[in-house]
């Protein structure tokens, strides 16, 4: 076993036995003053949230007992709303036991030698650390905006079904509310426990790596699958519960003058909201934070000193390695949490609206639906996550194992489970004796989604992979230096969103045409199905998000994996070994952000639809169109396409700005302590942590609150332009055609942001692998150039685009009465 | 005076008596063989149009009787027309005439030592030699296009109008080929008119910079008015030509069963159509080469040997020198012809349509007002550019004076005498007995144009001078490396798309509604002036067009006079001058770029609506509206952004790749002879020239192919979709939405381009006067690498994509028939 080097060189004055328990917090805070550490603890006080140290402090049995008895209201409610939701229930909680195995299963791993568990320390105190300060300023933005919400629903007028139904215009505000609150929290605990079981499992697969690479890359696995299971568990049961609440609540039932089912899923829209507000900041936040800290490494460390990665002597290393789990972990699974919860309401409500206008007369199935599917996808994907073994295949005679192939076999088993599974929801749930086979036509619209989802996922790998030619060329471009490895990077980006579109494009018109010909028609005879259609093939597209997001969070802890291992000095061959799963985590991560913004293009589809039908319920006129010939309209398109580029600026800038500041103190460190490049002096890891989080807290705020504040500001501008020119609905279409063109544009940006940052990505990769003069030579600088380019690009614009366009339709959903 | 380091070093044996008239063609070729030459003749045969070959065949007096009856005869089908036609004809000759007279002036100027001499030559070669190749296959491509338009119009059915007119499918098929002819023909002349002067302009722009300062500004001012004058003359005139034919020959009359004149200048759209397919691809086939040739020569000159830019030693740099005038002289200048002749044609259609809804007795103001608005442009521009004069104004106390300042000047003084003379032209053909005040809220919209031509020139004056803060950011950002150089840039040129929109987007709201107000009612009393106004709006922004685009020529010519001054080793003092100047020309290009993006939005705007009346008169259905909710329609909208990132990536591509061609075939020179860097050995300039050209010829296809095509292929696949899902006028609507997403899409994507490209190479220019570190540092070379990737962005992708939105509105209006 190597021994630190810290310690070798006298950094290190004792070395210390480290905790293994979870109970780190407790120990660490003993451990900040009363001994040396390698790392300091960069927390100013132990993190706790708020809710787990209330548990803590109550006595076990009557904990249980609250649980028991919530597990009964919960099922008691679900019983009485509808069968569907007993079986969306039970799916759920035997997979959170799943995932509570998992977590056993991955914490009971060896933490490997005390100077991996520093390492591991430090860099769980500073994602701990801005993880704390990052969701306490979210918190307090998003209950400043649950006051807002409230007033405008305290003022606006009900529908004509809410006043049929009774439901006052209180009620109406508390129930907006408490969903936005809701959502808001449940994205905020997915958020954390992707960070929670990220920043534990790091050091168990570096230890795993001194082993076996395959028991790291199952242990990475394993600890993705966890935070993916809850995280789409949670976005599944939370709208259950919502539902079936609602439903006892409210006292639905078939009887005029009560609440009609079909209207329900309205209600649910600001649970979407609440969730899209917080993965917006959190990916935001975070996006800052981890390329800020890594431009800046990155542009002292690799372009200046000429030091490999990750290197220890290096002071923004720590910062860095923290800025994986705030800024991938936690805010992927925020966003992925955001999509699902979005996808499953906007495709709730259109089931209701065609039941309503088919007149089905159980329409349960079509609303439930959603549920449903996402139930079997915490099934198949959990037969997936657990097909990934810790030996390997005897029958592979090949010496180096590929992991992606591994994980490939696993996305296959899912897929195929996943058109079966589908197939029989679709048969269950959506036969109709109306349409007898309408169900095989939105099955169908399942496959379709899943083949858009496998094409979006390939295309990906084709243009970031350097197996490929695109990245190939563009190493190519790199030995002639800096300037043309840049345009060959920004035109491989931009020429990578033309087979994505089309892909799009036939998947929408396809699946709206099978909706269409399934057979349902309204009372005069219309076909009716066709945006359900595309609902279901948005579903089928989302029916391995569990695996796809375990394939997303496997890339950030193999990085941080190899982190540890470079910064704790191991020796060469683990270094390999993590680095193969390194490359694998890129090449996955960049395909689920394909499959990410294709999900985003589908459900904004949906979104803007129900959007329409919100707006037509609130004002009582028909909303059907949105005509960009009328000039007001066309400037809307013009500002909504325009807030998609001042938001990439704003958050490139943001990184940029970071990156500047860390640079600068960098720089500054080695040239007050030059002992730090002979590895005779320690540099100050904290000061970079710290200087990075409050850099990013305040830079996320102004991308933040362009998203949050245009299009309300739009629509009002335009609602009050609409009132004296004598157009009525001005805000509403205005509205419309922003989010239209917005998510037009969004989906290019960050199809075009993600692609070209990967493949810079990947073309460095390439050269490291020996090509064109290897590391050292002028390509490879070229080719570094780009790959810093590349990171706000992929991490940070280009997720939030994901998420921005989301949050755009949820915001225009819930804030609909303010534009009429 | 300094003597030529050739001469020096004896790469050039005797000292030529070169020639000073302009009869160069026959004299090189006869110098070609029988002399030893320091810079090759690269044209493979003298190159003299065909026509002018003809013309100057003819006998003098043969050819002044020629021109006399045509002259008569144009006089008359103009007096048989309309007097407001005879007042067009006359302004537009007396402006050409004025033209001539500035050719005279300027040709009269010196051109300096034989050193300059000969380089001039040089560049005069090869810019001529690209010039003939390119156009030779771009008139191919226009003559097969014009075939299949001939076939597409000879097998459609006409509209009712038409056929109540007796106008046969054969008549209007050969009236649009001979109408895009035409256009084509006269887009080529505009850009070789720009060319030509520009390669005699810059070496007596380079001998007057030896004297003064003013008299170097004076002679490239009027030489850029030159061409200015005849671009903008040759589209007025020909607009006038074609309509006032068109009515002689139809036999235009009020009498049921004859042409309405409303309906004349939808006639016109092949002008416009022929105008922006040429300028399409010479904006690319220039644009490729001017960057290739440009970023290579930087890559190998600047970035690897660190020598200065357009040093004798590098071979690129007479290729270099070349795509200035091809690029930016000619291509700019096709551009600008189209532009205007679009805006023209789309105005006079709209015009034509409001006076038809509201019973106008005599339509023929509210039709001819663009021509007469762009007859007083020519008058007021001319103004503008004589009131530049040759001595310095003596109360000036200043030692330096800025050229800046002086232009700036001519043009607030063409701005005033805009606003007059609009004003004045409303009065004059906008009155109306029906709306007495029609013609002041016409007027105010002209106002709303001009200010909005205003503040685009002053918007990117502020993200591209360095005098600002964005550009000094951009500038310290280069200080930490070239990663956060290219982020900073990016981050700029993305967030400048915002204020822009904005102003754009008031300007299209405020004339819309100025005009809806104007009081001008149908016959059901509903307000239809609004479009018109957003047409009166355009024509305010464009009133100054021949100013702007001397300013626009002025650069090039600046940039090249720079560059002989540099290869002919001229003392420092004259290089800081012809450095002023070139730094002044950065600035008005970015400028009048913003100005000529800005009225591509709106002309794009109007040629829409055009479109839609089109349609509505083919398919005799009413075609008000695009509705972007029906899924085929989004996906239109999807195709069409898509479109533009394509198109832009190929454009990028193509300039990377020429580069990468120059960089190894210099860095094989260089190799090869080290000579070279002595200045021992004398680098192959043609062989760059040649590499450049067949590289730039072979580039252009894809991007253009790619434009020309997709609406085509777009607009036939949903119309055999929509005949098969029973949606009637699938296809028109499918292209409406393509074409309306594509043009906010590039508008954003062509400020971003050129801000971006335009706000590197001035914090370049501002690192080189000496700021954070200066020439050599390593901001600089930072910087440096800005300045190479923005060179793409601002000159090849940039422009082009002004080119493409205005010729995908005009192929749409021309293709219209085959999407029915």
């Amino acid at each position: 076993e190597s021994c630190s080097i810290y310690h070798k060189l006298g950094w290190e004055n004792s070395a210390q036995k480290m905790m293994m328990d979870e109970d780190v917090e407790q120990a660490s805070l003993l451990s900040f003053n009363d001994r040396p550490r390698a790392f300091p603890n960069m927390r100013s006080k132990t993190y706790s949230p708020l809710i787990f140290r209330i548990l803590r402090r109550l006595n076990v049995r009557v904990l249980s007992i609250i649980l028991l008895i919530c597990f009964g209201v919960i099922f008691f409610m679900g019983a009485s709303t509808s069968p569907i939701i007993l079986f969306v229930f039970t799916v759920c909680i035997i997979s959170f036991l799943l995932s509570l195995y998992l977590t056993k299963w991955v914490l009971a791993k060896d933490e490997g030698p005390p100077e991996m568990v520093q390492i591991s320390d430090a860099i769980r105190d500073g994602a701990e650390g801005f993880f704390r300060t990052q969701y306490s300023t979210i918190s307090k933005m998003a209950i400043l905006l649950a006051f807002v919400i409230l007033c405008i629903y305290l003022f606006r007028s009900l529908t004509p079904q809410q006043e049929a139904a009774g439901l006052g215009r209180a009620m109406s505000a508390y129930i907006t509310v408490a969903a936005f609150l809701l959502g808001a929290l449940c994205s905020g605990i997915a958020g954390y426990v992707g960070m929670w079981v990220s920043v534990r499992a790091n050091v168990r697969v570096s230890s795993a790596a001194r082993r076996s690479a395959r028991e790291a890359l199952q242990i990475a696995v394993r600890a993705g699958g966890f935070s993916a299971l809850v995280v789409v568990g949670m976005a599944v049961i939370g709208i259950a519960i919502l539902y079936s609440t609602f439903y006892v609540l409210l006292g639905v039932d078939d009887s005029p003058g009560s609440m009609s089912v079909n209207d329900l899923p309205l209600l649910l829209v600001g649970y979407g909201f609440g969730a899209s507000f917080v993965a917006l900041f959190a990916q935001l936040g975070g996006g800052i934070y981890t390329k800020g800290a890594d431009v800046g490494a990155d542009l002292v460390g690799k372009v200046e000193q000429g030091i490999p990665e990750d290197d220890p002597r290096n002071p923004a290393v720590i910062a860095d390695l923290v800025g994986d789990n705030v800024g991938d972990c936690a805010a992927r699974g925020a966003d992925l949490f955001e999509s699902i919860a979005a996808e499953i309401i906007s495709a709730m409500i259109l089931g209701g609206t065609m039941a309503k206008k088919c007149k089905i007369e159980d329409p349960s199935g079509f609303i439930l639906f959603p549920l449903v599917v996402h139930s079997f996808d915490l099934v198949i994907s959990s037969i997936g996550i657990l097909s990934i073994k810790g030996t390997r295949n005897a029958s592979v005679k090949s010496p180096v194992e590929d992991p992606m192939a591994v994980l490939q076999k696993g996305y296959s088993l899912t897929i195929i489970l996943a058109v079966l599974t589908f197939g029989a929801s679709t048969r269950w749930l959506l036969y109709t004796e109306q349409a007898p086979s309408a169900w095989f036509s939105f099955a169908l619209c399942g496959l379709v989604g899943i083949i858009t989802a496998y094409a979006f996922v390939w295309i990906s790998k084709y243009y970031t992979d350097y197996k490929h030619e695109p990245v190939r060329t563009l190493a190519l471009a790199s030995s002639t230096g800096h300037g043309t490895n840049i345009i060959a990077g920004v035109s491989l980006g931009l020429e990578s969103t033309a087979l994505p579109v089309l892909v799009i494009s036939v998947a929408i018109i396809s699946a709206y045409w099978l909706g269409n010909t399934s057979g349902l028609v309204d009372e005069n005879g219309i076909p009716t199905g066709g945006l359900f259609g595309t609902a279901v093939a948005t579903m089928g597209m989302l029916s391995t998000a569990a695996y796809v997001l375990t394939m997303d969070m496997f890339g950030p802890i193999a990085d941080n994996a190899g982190g540890i291992v470079e910064m704790s000095q191991q020796p060469e061959s683990v270094r390999e070994i993590t680095d193969l799963l390194d490359a694998v985590g890129n090449t996955t991560k960049a395909a689920t952000k394909g499959f990410a913004i294709g999900s985003a293009a589908l459900a904004s589809f949906l979104l803007f639809s129900a959007y329409m039908d919100e707006v037509s319920a609130f004002a009582s006129v028909s909303f059907k169109e949105v005509d960009i010939a009328i000039p007001e309209v066309f400037v809307g398109g013009l500002l909504g396409s325009m807030l998609i580029f001042l938001f990439s600026a704003w958050a490139c800038a943001a990184v940029g700005r970071t990156a500047q500041e860390v640079v600068n103190e960098v720089r500054r460190q080695f040239i007050e302590r030059p002992g730090i490049m002979e590895y005779k002096e320690k540099p100050d890891y904290s000061r970079c942590v710290a200087i990075v989080a409050s850099a990013a807290l305040r830079e996320m705020i102004k991308p933040g609150a362009l998203a949050i504040a245009s299009p309300i500001v739009v629509g009002l501008v335009f609602r009050i332009l609409g009132y004296y020119t004598g157009q009525p609905l001005l805000g509403a279409k205005v509205v419309a055609s922003m989010l239209m063109f917005a998510t037009v544009c969004g989906i290019l940006m960050a199809l075009f942001l993600n692609t070209a940052g990967g493949a810079w990505d990947n073309a460095k990769k390439y050269i490291e692998t020996g090509a064109l003069g290897g590391k050292g030579s002028e390509a490879h600088k070229a080719a570094v150039t780009g790959d810093t380019v590349g990171d706000p690009f992929k991490d940070t614009a280009g997720p939030s685009i994901h998420v921005l366009i989301k949050m755009l339709a949820t915001i225009t959903l819930v804030m609909a009465p303010v534009f009429l």
